[in-house]
């Protein structure tokens, strides 16, 4: 689930330096989230200047905010997007945990197709390991047995609940969405491995070894760091 | 996709055997093709006899099936099968290659489920090692990022076509269906392993270390072969 975050100062700076690294005629792809929010109207703003960029979106919620940017949209069948610029909910070194807005399946499938992969938090996200639930996105059948192999992972699920209708939380996929603490994750690709196999599982919001740079928003700038080759 | 198939007497045999070995109370999976389909058929004339048993099906076929045949029917939300009767495309071992009727993501669920695991195939899916091409079932957004991530894992993929309505063929989970061809599969885990780990894959048709027992229908009779455990 999300946690409780940084500023909006902090988000707005990681955003817009994210987004004045986009180079002109660019296909990008644009997260979901509060943070990738901000990169996105950066982005708009640009546009607005005359930067020609075509974007993907990952959400519904991204495609709305990159229309009333007048950003114009293409899809993964059309274009492979340059870069991506995405947020996290968690960062340990440059493995994340995503999902906190469900949008994670459709997110390592843009973050994927990018030939860059750029994630721009606050700092609040920064982690010494990773340590929040991670969300899991699952075909509505499969909850009792994801739920019980999850276990079997050591894993505590819960079954996201949804505020703003009754029952669960549906993903854009038509999904559920179990969100499933594991304590500290020490060893994340051995973990994603292990989600990964299980049936019934769709995605699930470990991002290993994907990012290529991350952009943190501080209360007096952005720390951006490469990661390594 | 689904082989040139074996008799249809072939077929009754092994489900009729399979079906033969459900104990009275039993909640059984049911899976979906057309030796499934012997099985279930078989299982309902029990039923028909007094047989108690309560049924998990895989997929709008074998619902159908079981209705017809008046098998109690439930879901996974209300009850562990105890065991799973289920086809296979092919099989070299006891790994199965499955998903010629696309509704291997709901199979391998139940197959999970289950505490035991009942294949039965004609001997003509019998091979020295797995070598069709493997069902994928994916996200509809995500075919052109899983077809990229297949070819370098060595697959040639095709997306399926339906053949009774336009366009390619949807499956019960509304996602479609790449067919990846790899040739022969000496590692059926290791390839398991990483078309798993492709963002977008909902779930694959390799079934790797679940079967129980195999059930193989000759011209005959029935050879029953125990998984070593």
């Amino acid at each position: 689930m999300k946690q409780p975050g940084g500023t909006d100062g902090q988000k707005r700076r990681a955003g817009e330096r994210a987004a004045a690294a986009v180079p002109d005629g660019a296909v990008v792809g644009l997260g979901t989230g509060s943070t990738a929010a901000a990169a996105i109207r950066a982005l708009g703003d640009r546009v607005a200047s005359g930067l020609a960029v075509r974007a993907v979106p990952t959400s519904y919620q991204s495609r709305r905010l990159a229309r009333e940017a007048s950003i114009p949209l293409v899809t993964l069948e059309d274009a492979t997007p340059d870069l991506a610029i995405d947020g996290a909910d968690q960062v340990a070194g440059f493995d994340l945990v995503k999902g906190g807005g469900a949008a994670h399946a459709r997110e390592k499938l843009v973050a994927t197709a990018a030939d860059r992969y750029l994630v721009v938090i606050d700092e609040t996200k920064l982690a010494g390991v990773l340590s929040i639930a991670v969300p899991i996105e699952v075909l509505p059948d499969a909850v009792p047995v994801v739920r019980s192999r999850l276990g079997a992972l050591g894993g505590e699920p819960t079954l996201r609940a949804a505020e703003r209708k009754d029952g669960p939380v549906v993903t854009d996929n038509g999904n559920l969405v179990l969100d499933c603490a594991f304590g500290e994750i020490p060893d994340p690709e051995a973990l994603a491995d292990g989600i990964a196999a299980i049936p019934g599982v769709v995605e699930h919001g470990l991002f290993v070894s994907m990012t290529d740079a991350l952009y943190v928003g501080t209360d007096s700038g952005v720390d951006v760091r490469d990661a390594p080759k």
